[in-house]
């Protein structure tokens, strides 16, 4: 039988110099509400294959990725359920940014004007943003 | 509906100085071998919280979990099917060493003398030592 563990997803920070790309969510839970690109990981991609592809989906933009940030496995972080975000820092490499997909927007902001964030993003930012750059 | 995600599991190093601990695995796959302690995550619970119970399980140590040593994702890494583990550093924090539950023996070995290993644990274990320690 297969055993039940957490959902998996994967949240990036796509930075460039003092800013990081924010995506305003198209459904629930927070629709309306700004948030790192992100989502489930399909099963037989690497976390940072789904890190790309969610990046692209969301933002329209090509990334290459960087640094793990971290693993954020509150059972409560995510209302639907119990959700485990693998975070990882990126930066741009291709593309044009545009919502598309679960956003309705993307759009660059600067670390130090960032709206109120759904999940435990804003978490997750000060996490990214608090080291060494990748 | 619930999305389908890959299997999340958590790998512990537990490290005293020169030494790691390895159990060797009572159920297939690699039945037989020696493995780092670790297993799947509980919906619930957090990385942090299944590591902890984990090597309680299989080792009979309490450990204080360290640094995030990374996370291993390859769809191939488990011949059963896609999981996702999470390994941490950790360090021996009250308890007896010996096997238990999915574990037919446990023991400390030096990190230059280790025997041939199930999944991608001598990856992880290069990558948890071959940083400063937690």
């Amino acid at each position: 039988m297969r055993p039940v563990t957490p959902l998996l997803v994967v949240d990036i920070v796509i930075r460039r110099g003092q800013e990081v790309v924010l995506i305003r969510r198209r459904n629930p839970p927070f629709r309306g509400s700004y948030a790192l690109p992100g989502g489930f990981v399909d099963v037989g991609e690497t976390v940072e294959q789904a890190a790309r592809r969610e990046a692209r989906e969301e933002t329209g933009l090509r990334v290459a990725i960087g640094r793990l940030v971290g693993v954020y496995s509150d059972p409560r972080r995510d209302p639907r359920g119990h959700s485990v975000a693998v975070a990882f820092l990126a930066r741009p490499a291709g593309g044009r940014l545009q919502g598309g997909d679960d956003a309705t927007e993307a759009r660059w902001f600067h670390h130090r004007r960032l709206p109120p964030l759904a999940f435990d993003h804003r978490r997750i930012l000060r996490d990214a943003l608090s080291r060494r750059a990748t």
